[in-house]
């Protein structure tokens, strides 16, 4: 026997060992999403946090799932005798929600197993990774507002635009009650449905208000990519197009349509990634309009941006603990140096993903329309 | 030469003048289907309603679609050298929305350029092939209503379930105004999202309102599958847990929280395919809670079911001329005959798919409420 043969059998031993490891460290109570379609066995998710496929492609020679560990390229999968394609993640996920898809044969599809979200300008796969404290954004039997699909008139674009209105349990009872409105912005290649959808917007309003932990407010979600963005080309963005659809055409709209406290002291907006962008620009241009300001991974304020700090009721700066939290907070820090009342957040072991900005909703809403 | 030779040639001049005969026949002025994802150049169609597809999976080697001309299997796509499998058609399909597939080596998946739809249980692709009156069923620069989800609370199967709800333009600004209220169902396979969605019954309203064609209503709808059903078990299917959640639950809780006219005389129930099916049994076995009924491809009533002609205002039956037109202008003669309101409707040139639904609905319409 060769030297060389005896190192290989010696690596095969080692190789075997670190695998058979590996796969009893992987607990297997694997169980469907919550995000799958109805009656879809897959793909699943145990309670480590690991992902598992399973794709029907029986002529196919690769099936890869773009989800994976961070930087190693996703998940590929293998075949079986039955044209089944599995696999499991590498390690456990972050907790929450993630966009996916699949490469097949090189071409890009999503997971017939899986809803679709829409993000990265295109319906996704989605896939939900319990989370530890994934009660506060549940389908609870508690009080439901109502999320309602508006087509507001806008001249500027000459089209009839689609937005979102979460309006809290009871709107429709207590009708001589007005509501203050949080006009709330997803983020890039996202659009309007984002909130409603992966963000679960109203499940988390109607679990802090049966909890009695915030006023009940309205929440509108519109279209912020009036023009387009490409990635990566952020710097060619004019906020233009979308200060004009949403100051000039839905705020009127919404205020002459719902019972709306229509003033600036009761009117906040918020925004993720590029709707944080977003809502930094507009807020800085509009302080007569807006009096609480959140940016959710959405970069910062700095307190010489601010006009007239007392037309300013809180300014909302989170992000997750993956991205750069020290930013949001050294931010909050000058901003309440120079007298702004301003809060940092950061959402614990979560990147620039939607439980970040679930959480950020969360610890958001309780603080609006307090003063 | 040899004869097979002559013959081969022969023959080849005469399948490329076919060809190209055909070619000739297809005018080019294929355009993005208005159901494709925002951006999407595929799938396409043109005046004559072709549809053609591209589907970039360069290491596949089969690429079908599901739709195709009726019986012939869909419509394979070949391959061209930059991994692109593209297709046309064999012949214009007919006007409307269509569900389809593709099957990519052997594994079924969506066309990553258009917009998913719920139907056949899961969320398939759709296509619109415009149709020649597709005006009536347009987003238009008219007053809009609003589309609510709505999660109502349900005892009788533990859980907060999802209804979608029509409120006709002016709902909000009209606050003494109460509505009556259409129960409308959709088919086997598809759920609640399905009359807004791919039903364009929003739109409907609207258009017809603005032009005075129908008096304003609420329309709601709701899952009707509550027990799962498999198609061609419908034998075993109970209407009893539907029942109850329709009766029971949705209509108080529709009655509590809109301002409807809660009474039997402005309260109708439609549905199409197995929504008809539900409404035929629900009507008859509740006709203390409906007076108007309307089947769209979903059967038909005999007068010896109607136990009280007195309280049912309008039974209407359609279907598409592709279908089973006779059967529903049979019934609705023999009904008329028994002295009941009755009115068949048939939708030219359409089969069991929603331009039949989208049409009815438009018919039925003007005829509800007005007795």
């Amino acid at each position: 026997m060769k030297l060389n043969v005896i190192l290989s059998g010696v690596f095969a031993l080692l190789l075997t060992s670190v695998c058979l490891a590996q796969e009893g460290s992987i607990k297997n109570d694997f169980k469907p999403s919550s995000s799958n379609q109805p009656g879809q066995e897959y793909p699943q998710v145990n309670s480590q946090g690991y992902a598992r496929f399973k794709i029907f492609a029986p002529k196919s020679d690769s099936v890869k799932v773009s989800l994976g560990l961070g930087g190693r390229g996703g998940t590929k999968l293998s075949k079986n005798s039955e044209g089944f394609f599995t696999g499991t993640t590498e390690g456990p996920m972050d907790e929450g929600f993630h966009y996916y898809h699949l490469t097949v044969d090189g071409g890009t599809f999503n997971d017939p197993g899986a809803l679709n979200y829409y993000g990265s300008v295109r319906w996704e796969s989605g896939i939900e990774i319990p989370a530890h404290d994934a009660e506060f954004y549940a389908l609870k039997n508690v009080p439901h507002g109502n999320v309602q699909q508006i087509l507001f008139p806008s001249k500027s674009t000459n089209t009839s635009r689609r937005a979102f209105v979460y309006t809290p349990p009871g709107y429709n009872k207590n009708t001589s009650t007005r509501y203050p409105v949080l006009y709330l912005q997803h983020g890039w290649g996202e659009d309007e449905t984002a909130w409603m959808n992966q963000g679960n917007a109203n499940l988390i309003m109607d679990n802090l208000i049966a909890e009695g932990k915030t006023k009940p407010f309205i929440i509108v979600n519109t279209y912020g990519m009036t023009n387009e963005v490409k990635w990566g080309k952020m710097k060619e963005f004019s906020i233009v197009p979308f200060q004009t659809v949403l100051i000039e055409e839905l705020i009127p709209y919404v205020d002459a349509n719902f019972r709306t406290v229509a003033n600036q002291a009761n009117r906040a907006m918020a925004g993720l990634s590029m709707g944080g962008m977003e809502t930094h620009t507009i807020t800085l241009n509009r302080p007569d309009v807006f009096a609480y300001y959140g940016l959710l991974s959405g970069g910062t304020y700095n307190s010489s941006e601010i006009k007239d700090k007392n037309v300013v009721k809180l300014i909302f700066l989170s992000c997750g603990s993956k991205e750069n939290p020290n930013r949001v907070k050294t931010a909050a820090e000058e901003l309440k140096k120079a007298g702004i009342n301003a809060v940092s957040y950061v959402s614990e072991n979560t990147a620039h993903e939607f439980l970040t900005w679930r959480r950020s909703l969360r610890e958001l809403a309780p603080m609006l329309f307090q003063k």
